[in-house]
């Protein structure tokens, strides 16, 4: 990370900008304290343990945000530090959601940064979720493992070749949507930011207006396609070169999440023709962008869709739970659960219909083991518990129902923004009291390592022996 | 039913009110349809299936919803057939949301009937989730069944003591709080209704400004007292005369219940202290009452307790969720279901650190078995997903969030009020538009069947051989 200071210094430095020596020099000071711990706890490795390992993956996005908050900290922007923290830690964890005002005319420097946190947090996460989670058996992967423990040795393919690819077709998307970005009209700086932050579906601008600053249906279709595949597993793209049972991953949770973003669109497209009187093109290109903004977590707006109608804010605020697929760089509950869950009821109900018959759970041609149902369960009790106790907490300091409500959802699925005037699609999360910044802070951090692997460690069982 | 309806019939027969027309002429007419319908179908009996199972539940309350709207219909009060079905089955389901306004006007027979059907649907379905359901194997009861399907035969006692028992301790807890309310000052007339809905933790009132109409402290604490009365298991009063097995049932969900219902009351309590500037008598006494209206799910209130502050109203649609305890007249997720969910995630980071170590789900001195599990998995997921296809469903039909979202949680937890000016605890229900009203019934049913029984029509493979 202290490396990749120097990309927005280099920028400040081509503006003239003053700020270049923030960046610099926070980049020299995290190096050096890096290097002195790292120097003073040489030696011995201590035996790792399950819970060794959700320490460190805790540890390691919560610093990440601490140092990606130092910059924006000590800039020229005016921020405090709960606010610093809020924004990289939205950032890391490519939520989105943002407290700062006046983007166009903020240094194109801090603007790189905000882009550069949330690329490294989506290729981070895609890293996090297919290699260390599923070690320390947790997060929505997980499951995949869990059939067939009795194999576990060949489950991952060497490491360092699935990391590589998983890299390359990063940064080939990325390259990708940057020129069609460019293509369709906009400057090379806001190509490259946008095309980061749209393919780690993490959503941050480089203009208040966010998508909408460009007034063009063909860069919202640009968007809406690369943040679909921002949204599919990335396993998908280097498939070809993997062994056999990784191929099993992909299919059923695609065909459910293209489903639901279809149907969400028609449904959002028909309520603009009703209330709106939108013409068919704009209809279904600004639901299409907006939906499958929120869908795939990303965040991005075209308009103020919460002002289009209830039915529209309903719809919207609907597809905040629901996610992209698991393995890929989006939040929410992610359309592999929803089909589990989808497939768990329908056995159960032909169980309790005829209770002699045997069905067996099965996710594409694998069968789904009870241990993964429970995984499921769990996650989804802790998602709606954190839910309603995120909103209490956010009540607590003030905010009414609706602010609080879906600001708890939007950063718990990591998508950015949530309703009503102050946080909605218009709005940001200035207004927001420091405190309830830190709660909303914890909570994307809580959504984006899946919430066990957070949670446990506040676990008093975990530290005993 | 019909027979009940002569009870309305008289009161209206004192008053000198024509509306005993109505309810006699409902009566009769029902009975004699019941009577030929009856006759029709008299010979042979179908074999009994799951499926059939499943459909005469359902049936027999869509029908008494039916049966309940007819002299709300006819009577001399304004009404829709929407409303008039919203407001029967509102009334048969416990739940206690109301499309009429101006109570206080009202024929004393309409306010009699709309207690009586609360007052039914109590005891209904605290007999068919002990008795009906877990013979479907469905219902927060039928993980206690579960567990022991080897000796299956020896878990019911016999059917007519424990009804007769239940009856008794319904009817007695009935009669003790209607003396209480008498003796605290309401009309003999006030004093019944009100303790028919306080016991079916229904929450319909004979005025509009609810229990807020009495202004005494000494009647909303009896009235907090006998609603957690009915929202505790009712076995736990017939419990002496009970087979050992029947005992288990109580224990860990009474404790969690009754200490939600303390923190959440201290601090909704303290709260008011500091938004409200209340004296601490009456933010105690304010913040139980109401608080304990909601999580047993009645619904009454004392006050626009939405006012109070934002804080409050968070807590407040958090307690919505939560509901009493499995085998009570109260809805919602209920105490039994989230101790176990509790108890499994406390389970599983047990295991994700100690993978080798080994822990039983225990609920009280029973092992819960994995089917258990997994039909509380299912429960939750039904309940979230129709909560949130509820809110689409209603924002279809125009309503803001705040109204679509409470609206549909307050009917699928069958508690009454929402949050929002309109259907808040000070407004009502007359102005949602006929269609939503169809909704919000569906949702009441489904909430009060506990989802599964009536879903479970609506999937095919139910229906094919």
């Amino acid at each position: 990370m202290a490396g990749t200071m120097m990309i927005p210094a280099l920028v400040d430095i081509s503006d003239r900008n003053e700020d270049w020596k923030v960046f610099v020099g926070s980049g020299v000071l995290i190096a050096a304290i890096c290097g002195l711990v790292s120097a003073a706890t040489a030696g011995d490795r201590p035996r790792f343990t399950q819970r060794l390992g959700f320490l460190i993956v805790t540890s390691v996005w919560l610093v990440g945000a601490l140092i990606g908050a130092v910059p924006l900290y000590i800039s020229s922007v005016e921020i405090t530090f709960a606010g610093a923290f809020f924004e990289a830690m939205s950032g890391l964890t490519t939520t989105g959601s943002t407290v700062l005002a006046g983007l166009d005319a903020m240094p194109r420097g801090v603007l790189m940064w905000r882009s550069l946190l949330q690329w490294v947090g989506g290729i981070g996460i895609i890293g996090m979720a297919l290699l260390v989670l599923p070690v320390l058996r947790t997060g929505g992967m997980a499951m995949f493992h869990m059939e067939s423990s009795d194999r576990s040795d060949k489950v991952l393919p060497r490491v360092g070749q699935l990391s590589g690819g998983l890299a390359a077709a990063y940064v080939t998307l990325t390259l990708l949507c940057s020129v069609a970005y460019t293509g369709l009209g906009m400057t090379f700086f806001d190509a490259i930011n946008h095309a980061m932050t749209t393919l780690s579906t993490g959503g941050y601008s480089t203009h208040d207006l966010s998508m909408g600053y460009f007034d063009s249906d063909a860069i919202l279709i640009a968007s809406t396609l690369f943040m679909i595949l921002g949204a599919l597993p990335f396993v998908l793209y280097i498939r070809a070169f993997l062994p056999r049972r990784f191929q099993l991953w992909s299919d059923p949770q695609i065909k459910v999440f293209l489903t639901i973003c279809l149907v969400l669109t028609v449904a959002i497209a028909i309520t603009r023709r009703i209330y709106n009187d939108s013409s068919l093109e704009e209809a279904f290109v600004s639901s299409a962008f907006n939906l499958v903004s929120v869908i795939t977590t990303t965040g991005y707006a075209s308009e103020d869709y919460t002002l289009w109608s209830n039915a529209a804010v309903g719809i919207i605020v609907f597809a905040t739970f629901l996610g992209g697929c698991a393995g890929s760089t989006s939040g929410g509950i992610k359309a592999n659960r929803l089909y589990i869950l989808y497939k768990l009821v329908a056995q159960n109900f032909r169980r309790l219909v005829r209770p002699h018959s045997i069905v067996r759970l099965k996710y594409g041609n694998n069968e789904v083991a009870p241990e993964a149902v429970q995984t499921i369960t769990i996650f989804f009790f802790l998602f709606f518990g954190t839910l309603m106790i995120g909103t209490v907490a956010l009540s607590l300091f003030g905010l009414d129902f609706d602010t609080a409500f879906s600001g708890t959802l939007t950063a718990l699925a990591n998508v950015g923004p949530g309703i009503g005037q102050m946080i909605g699609p218009a709005g940001n999360f200035a207004l927001i009291p420091d405190g309830a910044l830190w709660v909303l802070s914890a909570t994307m951090l809580l959504g984006r390592l899946e919430l066990v692997t957070v949670l446990i460690l506040f676990f008093p069982a975990t530290w005993t022996d």
